[in-house]
């Protein structure tokens, strides 16, 4: 594609993703086997499916007596009903067997009585204070789950619960889809690295520790490739260097129109089909571009933070879940209303910046700025997303919107 | 306190919660110190404060000229206005300098115009087809953040835009709060260690996952003591030990009323206050108790898996939030209309775990079950939860109830 002198076309952001999708067909990672230790938050790449019934067999759920349930029919509190300890065997009628927690429940008897609904007599026998109906108190043979059933479907990122699930049926390691590897590069002359005391001229890399963390929420393993000057051959050979080591590039920076924009130019140069779309209607985040460069995904992101941000949420995330084989994955998000008429941008798409909080039982959304790109502030004043549709100049005072949120409720 | 034989009184879940609280008094832990790299997720223990303006100088936000605005009043495609290029010094009238993203405004001008609303013509000038406002694509000294304003308040989950901002104000490491470290132990004769076959009579000891997942989710470090035998001095030994390494300890297994149920006696047993809560009015989680050992908190949870984690949301889960020194963070919720009527439990708060999903622009909570407290399937077919009150019944079909999501939207 050729290069746009000054965008004189932007492609509307659901376009430009589904051109790009259309275009790279993203597909599911392979897999590797981890142990269940290591698995929390990873991806089931199968179903996880059931070795065998659990309970294995029908088990006792309390600490008891396991009895035949018609035998403590109208027991209470006032008419107990005498039962005789056993200790071995099947449970005969008239008798009962102290039983524990996760005891297979012994041959003929059909319920267990909690121990506290029972009093131990002197002579070897209990009283039943309470009458339980057959199954009560027991755990089924398969009851959680029956052999060959899929505890676990493939694509569900794992939780806490699956591991146990998982583990209580006896399986040690799971395949899971493997992390997509991100290389992320800095471009910019004025670029000077964390820890580096910048001259006026220079500006300190902030944006790979940002993207670097975005990376990590969505699932993805980052690789930070450095900072590139703004020259063609330098920014190449990185790029090159990235499609090798990593699943995803990533750059910052040098995505506009100026003369130093350099990374659009040498993406395309590099190999086909190379930029896909340049310049997208919205704001921030215009000067995005998305390329393909021997079928990885290119992402070039502008080199201010709210930009690039933007423009990783809007392609780069959903990209990572796609190589990760979830199902949508969306932010929280919330109805609110907006505190205040803010302005849109006719035929472009905003991410206004909003703190939302609860004011007397209300949810209510506080335009920080749709403008500052460069700036931190404005996120981190923020905790949500508000996005003003193209075909709106604007959003009304009180009108009720959906907050994205990134951070918890303000106060 | 002494032991409730059958739990004759149980506390009410928010009375439980104050009642601990008032005892403790959880107080944020200390401070650690760590890397930018190293501190996503991590809460600020202290306002991060800029040590200078963000920007430094007045700079550039894009790549252009710097004029003066006054001399481009009235420019337009048609009426372009000629300035001459200079390369250092100030800016005087009629005058343009090249600069680009982030170099220092040179002294004089007040404003740029971007690259492609300027043609530079071979005369060594430029000829101008817009107006500039002063100040038009300048990012001010100060305008980000100004020095000694907070950047980021204490207390806050540290995320990527944080970070990032943090690295722009040229700060390399944070105070962070130290994780809390929970030590966990798994009680009961039945339980076998994960990779080991278990017999019929055994059962695998799968809360140990479920538990250190949470743990990790909500930002503590867990650390496993390994399974206890059904025996007060083992029980009491580990607890010791758990409370010599960790800020915390939780234990699973044991709480019911059965003659197994060892944990609680053990606590009180040991030191003061020990047990302050025993008996929840909740479902599941009913046997859930809280104790006090040396100063840190012990909470002793069910061994059925979905019990444990509903006593892991409501007791520990607030517990550690203190110990971070977050504010609260509570999980999303959405507002959903219920499939079906589902029972409730008069005087006990029900966690009834729903499948919640969206059909035809409507947002459904189906029930999954309100009973089964060792069933994984139970959580592993639902993604979040319904608080059924303590003073209702029941919840109707087709009312609008809060869903506390734990998974992604169903299909």
């Amino acid at each position: 594609m050729a290069r746009l002198k000054g965008f004189e076309r932007l492609t509307n952001v659901d376009e430009a993703l589904s051109t790009f999708f259309k275009a790279l067909k993203p597909k599911r990672l392979g897999f590797e086997s981890v142990s269940v230790e290591e698995a929390l938050g990873h991806v089931a790449a199968e179903d996880i499916v059931a070795p065998d019934d659990l309970p294995p067999v029908d088990r006792s759920a309390v600490d008891g007596y396991a009895v035949r349930s018609e035998d403590t029919s109208e027991a209470s509190q006032f008419k107990p009903k005498k039962l005789r300890l056993i200790h071995r065997g099947a449970v005969g009628r008239g008798q009962a067997m102290r039983i524990w927690t996760g005891n297979p429940l012994p041959r003929s008897a059909t319920a267990v009585i909690m121990l506290e609904h029972a009093r131990q007599l002197k002579e070897g026998s209990i009283e039943v204070i309470t009458a339980v109906t057959p199954g009560e108190n027991v755990s089924r043979k398969g009851e959680d789950i029956k052999k060959g059933e899929v505890a676990v479907q493939s694509g569900t990122r794992l939780q806490p619960h699956h591991l146990g699930f998982v583990v209580a049926l006896g399986i040690t390691n799971i395949n899971v889809v493997r992390k997509p590897k991100v290389a992320l590069l800095s471009t910019g002359n004025e670029l000077v690295e964390f820890g580096r005391k910048p001259k006026t001229d220079q500006v300190v890399n902030s944006n790979r520790f940002v993207i670097a963390g975005l990376c990590r929420e969505s699932g993805a393993e980052p690789l930070y490739l450095g900072i590139a000057k703004d020259n063609e051959d330098e920014i190449g050979k990185r790029i090159i260097d990235g499609l090798e080591k990593a699943d995803v590039v990533i750059t910052t920076g040098g995505t506009s129109v100026g003369a130093a924009d350099l990374v659009p130019i040498v993406v395309s140069k590099l190999s086909g089909p190379g930029v896909m779309v340049h310049g997208v209607a919205m704001r921030p985040g215009m000067p995005t571009a998305l390329g393909i460069l021997k079928g990885k995904p290119i992402f070039i992101l502008s080199g201010n933070p709210v930009a690039a941000i933007i423009g990783f949420e809007a392609f780069a995330r959903p990209t990572i879940q796609k190589l990760l084989g979830v199902e949508d994955e969306p932010r929280p998000v919330m109805r609110a209303k907006l505190t205040k008429r803010v302005a849109g941008a006719l035929g472009r798409r905003v991410y206004l910046r909003v703190k939302a909080f609860e004011k007397a039982g209300d949810f209510l959304a506080e335009p920080v700025r749709t403008r500052g790109s460069g700036l931190y502030s404005t996120m981190t004043k923020a905790n949500g997303f508000v996005i003003i549709p193209e075909d709106r100049e604007g959003l009304d005072e009180g009108e009720t919107v959906t907050v994205h949120l990134f951070g918890p409720l303000a106060k």
